[in-house]
């Protein structure tokens, strides 16, 4: 299909000083987690999007000198000639597909942990870290000879990062590093030239882009991504203050060619990488809106904002809100969304639901995933391509139980791959527990996993029949199917009896009860009784949480009970734990960490202290626990229990074929797999991976064991850069400072 | 000076199977970050334990297969050639000194979080992983056909660890691997015959055990490590019942050439490596006697304690407690702690003060550090000896100001490299804040760090003069002092307005008044008024539980508020927060975690919630901070409030002296560098290292920065191993159970 015209703005050229990009797609700075140490996951990944059509790919943040440091958590750095030679390759991948590639200029100031580097950074005053409060983070002062050197450590990176081929130096503005450092008043407390006024809070931050344009201009296109609110009122940037001081400064010196804007700060990450449970798409269009204008037509703007709809894109070019699609997460979920409009494939692009699985990974030390596209992150290691599939040279039919998102994915890559694919689904439609999940309050939009892959199957219904509302097979069933292969996906279920990571089943916790209930019972309608409702969360995710707040929507009077030691930790990692705990707090929700349920009677349970016993142990002869019981048990007036406690696979399936394997043979079957959360409960985006894997390599040698994966690390005899010895650049006495 | 012959004993060679070791030290695994990924920092970490006497000296834990992963924590893996050959050059270099060298073969069940491999672990039963509850990590329950697949990977793993020149393979039997699974009830709910009765709870166990016996048994010590109690009843393995029948065990079916012995499990890994706060040396002894008494003479136990003292190692052994001295920490405090002992020298000890900063870091997902010997993770990067000094070839006089632990470290290593050094302390008494901090309840043992650098600075007395009561120096008295160099280690100080990582002064926050109190003030005797204590902390380490405790010990009411989430969170790291909020909670103190103090007067402090704005924003234009104000304050009756909020360096002399930065020349000062706290408040052990930096680089061309230090990681067009399309074993059908 010809591309819709109304389209035909996205793709065209933007100067950039100069650079030209080919189109308006742009690939924001983002985590990911290969860095400068996974040189062919690097360049893969992002050369995937030069490939999918975005114009312009950047690197994650990248630390310039080793002062800035943020091991253990993976930036890029551009220290040396070996971080030369590795980005130096992503330039190259990018180049290849005509895309520019950008780097972001990253140093942390007084955020710096150091761990590898052992580094002290550098702050306009001396505070302890917001970011890493507790693990002893502090700036070290700068005086103006420090400010010279930061500014001549800025420069020597850009110099490296031209001569590894990069188009665009972007220097952060955001994330709390050094240029809005000096803005804020919170982190500037300085009374010289670089504290005070607006004009001498923002002097370092002109300074600097004015020396990187005197010495690099002329190769690079000079940018900055800044925030132009850090939602701290007047202590930090106010969108309608100093941001506009700001913005209008930029647009009178000159001394950018095209400006990224955002808003929130590193401790409020989720405020610009918003989930979507807390923000809609477009949700910082006001701001982005309010700086274009300051900007004038000369300088184009990136603005982001989760963006995956073309019309959408549109009407922001049209009204003059921005310049260039600025996307991260889009882009992770589809490399080729810009490609897929050129091509008139809207129905094929594959948007991202905002749930921040991506940058969860990075911030738990790890390397990219994501809920919808699960070939992120293997285009090196794998081999993968998110839209190609080799052609299996050994076809057979093969009969995929049960169509939630495990098995829809394994159908949906099989057929792609030329296998005859029969998918039967026991329920009237297709999602598996997801279409649940996706009715949950603020959820809506995980639904995309679910309609994706409806519309990938029906465009592929040459090789993959769906079949619903068949009911749940048995193992005679499959034996009888006439399938080649099986390949059982029946996912998981919520325990009934409240057994959870750290406790056995609670007496009294049996989902057959009135007031006991398990998440997909409420869902499913079964009745909540009475006005208080306890949500026991042993799973530390969404679903205690979503379920507090529909409780809560309909005006029960909520406690919120977890044995974690805050609400849903795994928020910390998705970015949505303040506002998460904003949320309880606003809807009046009742929260008691570190507890856990004992016992459920109607009207009531008994719930106790996690760290109700001593910190001494009374030796090895000692009784049931040997530690002393301090207390801390209680009981709590409740009508019902919601138990989100642990799941359970739902392998009866395949553990009755398992037992049953000599049969195989005779009945035709040539093999069955299990993938997905008929394996092990997992979080969505894992058990569609596994089932994409399984496809991807069904016609391996033992289709049940990945093949082994490029690990890109040391190998003791190689070549090392540096080397004991090697100098480092004087950057005292190399000066690029004004006046210098 | 000789060797005390009392201490011979310790020097006795032990027979361990087909092997035999030189001596009874004994460095137990242990996490510390280089893995398989890092292998010169590896082998040369683990090397410099052999150089230093130790005479087994193991690996971390080891995955045998991508299935027990723990990434994006960093264990050793023996997956495939490449791990033979990174993990070889460890063996090498520990055959080198005549050591032997072990890996702990490691297979995590129903523990690996796997975001690098992507597999799912398998367990006895399938439960939701207590280690990683909210990471949502299950196991795949096994059938036989797993369990004999298991056991192949062991073998496997056994045979490529033999390759790459192992000489003891351990099985991990605790930290919830999967042999101590089977094991406790409360992860094994099997019918068949590997669940249930004692005999079937430990039959994967010794046929494990067999297997290897069988396959390697020849070539290779076959060993364990086994938690005898893992603290959870009888749940889990109980010292006095399961833990005696597997001993006897043992001992019945000769399955292992030694058995290391220790408590606790993964979750509670502080029970193990157990804090100084709240475990004293040897606290593990009563179970390591009895299980050495059912094990017999003829299998050799490692027992650990956090051992340093040789009489206390030397009468363990007499009195038949153990065979083998264990010791993680005490071998990375003092690598060269057998040496020592073998030459007399037990004043030149480095004890370990049990502080646990060496596995915070690894649990950061960072490389390891030590506060006694900050050499520790330098041996291969930067080449640094913790025993060996390069004598300098520019010798000069250093006067070093400020006699805390950074001053006294910087004063040790210019003293050992020849430079003439005066080190001037302002108190009557070395040791800066840390004398201080030794005097807080549960801190006595961390006193080490100034004792051990006493004992030194008392060798070093030719070069090194120790000046102490000379008050504080002014930029003139120190410019006039005569010394040709110069190091400002001054320290840092409490904040004593309140000032904390997420908020400006506090209003009324003032340490002049009676009512309000900084840490040092509380020290130094300074009276804490009335009956109500608030002790805020900003800082999230040791010191606002420090005092916590300390005010309570006092009979005082006490309140702890802090802006973390939870209770000092940096215990998380150092894996006291179990014991840190059992100790609060016998102690009676009052938790409000996610809480500051916004005003504090007599009588009174008005307290707020974290969290009371509410999760929408309000636009560009709005106020102060653009969320609902959902109230959430609230006042406290309090008599004197305690501020652990932030720190600050103490930094006048260092700004002084750069201001006249012209008349250093004059004065014939080459040069004035600044140190540890004075650059920026640290931990302890990051202010030593930086000290120690200094002065190991003072006649680097420019010192005051780091010498790049050796990267490793993969650099673009390196080997890699494996590669795509290299096969895996097949571990299905290449079986090693018994009866296969």
């Amino acid at each position: 299909m010809p591309r819709d015209p109304k389209h035909d703005v996205l793709f065209d050229a933007i100067r950039l000083g100069p650079k030209r990009t080919r189109n308006r797609f742009w690939q924001t700075s983002h985590c990911a987690g290969p860095g400068s140490e996974r040189p062919g996951a690097q360049a893969h990944f992002r050369g995937m999007k030069a490939e999918g059509g975005w114009g312009v790919v950047f690197t994650e943040f990248c630390s310039i000198h080793p002062e800035a440091d943020e091991y253990p958590y993976t930036s890029a750095r551009i220290w040396d000639d070996g971080d030369v030679r590795n980005l130096g390759y992503m330039c190259e991948v990018a180049h290849r597909h005509g895309s520019l590639a950008g780097i972001q200029l990253w140093y942390s100031g007084g955020n710096a942990p150091s761990l590898e580097s052992r580094e002290f950074g550098r702050s306009p005053t001396q505070w302890l870290s917001p970011i890493f409060s507790t693990r002893c983070v502090y700036g070290m002062e700068m005086d103006e000879s420090d400010i010279a050197a930061v500014i001549s450590m800025y420069v020597e990176a850009g110099k490296r990062a031209s001569q590894a081929g990069f188009d665009i130096l972007e220097v952060s503005a955001g994330d709390d590093t050094v240029p809005i450092q000096f803005l804020e008043p919170r982190f500037n407390r300085r009374t010289d030239a670089y504290g005070g006024s607006f004009e001498n809070r923002s002097r370092f931050f002109i300074e600097l882009l004015e020396a990187l344009k005197r010495e690099l201009g002329d190769h690079c296109a000079i940018t900055t991504r800044f925030e132009m609110d850090t939602l701290h009122g007047p202590e930090g940037v106010e969108a309608h203050e100093d941001g506009v001081r700001l913005l209008e400064r930029f647009r009178r010196e000159g001394v950018v060619d095209a400006v990224a804007l955002k808003i929130g700060d590193y401790a409020e990450w989720g405020e610009d990488a918003g989930v979507s449970r807390f923000r809609k798409s477009g949700w910082m269009t006001p701001f982005i809106q309010q700086g274009k204008s300051l900007l004038g037509p000369d300088i184009p703007v990136v603005g982001n904002g989760r963006l995956t709809s073309p019309d959408d894109m549109v009407a922001l070019i049209r009204t003059g809100v921005l310049d260039l699609i600025g996307a991260a997460r889009p882009s992770i979920a589809d490399p080729f969304l810009p490609t897929k409009i050129s091509e008139g494939r809207l129905q094929d692009i594959r948007e991202c639901i905002g749930c921040n699985i991506c940058v969860s990974k990075f911030q738990q030390g790890g390397q990219i995933m994501c809920t919808q596209n699960v070939t992120i992150g293997e285009e090196y290691r794998r081999g993968w391509h998110p839209e190609k599939f080799t052609k299996t040279t050994a076809p057979c039919s093969v009969l995929v139980v049960g169509g939630g998102p495990a098995g829809m994915e394994c159908a949906r890559v099989l057929g792609e791959r030329g296998y005859t694919v029969h998918l039967r689904e026991a329920d009237g439609e297709l999602g598996g527990h997801w279409r649940k999940v996706a009715t949950l309050p603020r959820l809506s939009e995980w639904g995309r996993v679910v309609t994706y892959r409806q519309t990938q199957l029906a465009r592929l219904k040459k090789t993959v029949e769906v079949h619903v509302g068949v009911g749940r097979m048995t193992a005679e069933d499959v034996l009888g199917y006439g399938a080649d292969r099986v390949v059982i996906a029946t996912g998981s279920h919520w325990a009934s009896d409240g057994r959870s990571a750290t406790a056995g089943p609670i007496p009294g916790a049996d989902d057959s009860l009135p007031h006991v209930l398990t998440p997909f019972q409420v869902v499913d309608g079964k009745p909540v009784p009475g006005r208080r409702v306890l949500v026991l969360d042993g799973d530390g995710h969404f679903m205690g949480i979503a379920l507090a707040e529909l409780m809560a929507n309909q005006g029960k009077e909520v406690t919120y009970v977890c044995d974690g030691a805050d609400v849903a930790e795994y928020g910390v990692f998705t970015m949505e734990s303040f506002n998460n705990k904003r949320l309880l707090f606003e809807k009046g929700v009742k929260v008691m960490t570190s507890h856990w349920v004992d016992r459920i009677e109607p009207g009531r349970v008994r719930v106790s202290y996690l760290y109700k016993y001593g910190p001494d142990l009374t030796g090895p002869a000692a009784g049931r626990v040997p530690r002393k019981d301090n207390g801390g048990e209680f009981d709590l007036e409740i009508d019902a229990v919601i138990l989100v406690t642990s799941r359970r696979s739902e392998d009866g399936l395949w553990r009755a074929l398992k037992a049953r394997k000599a049969e195989w043979r005779a009945n035709d079957i040539e093999d069955i797999f299990r993938t997905g959360d008929a394996k092990a409960p997992a979080q969505v985006n894992q058990a569609m991976w596994d089932a994409h894997r399984l496809a991807r390599e069904f016609d391996s040698p033992h289709p049940a064991y990945p093949l082994p994966w490029i690990r890109e690390r040391q190998l003791w005899g190689d070549e090392t850069i540096p080397k004991l010895g090697d100098a480092r650049v004087d950057v005292d006495t190399v000066h690029h400072a004004r006046g210098s």
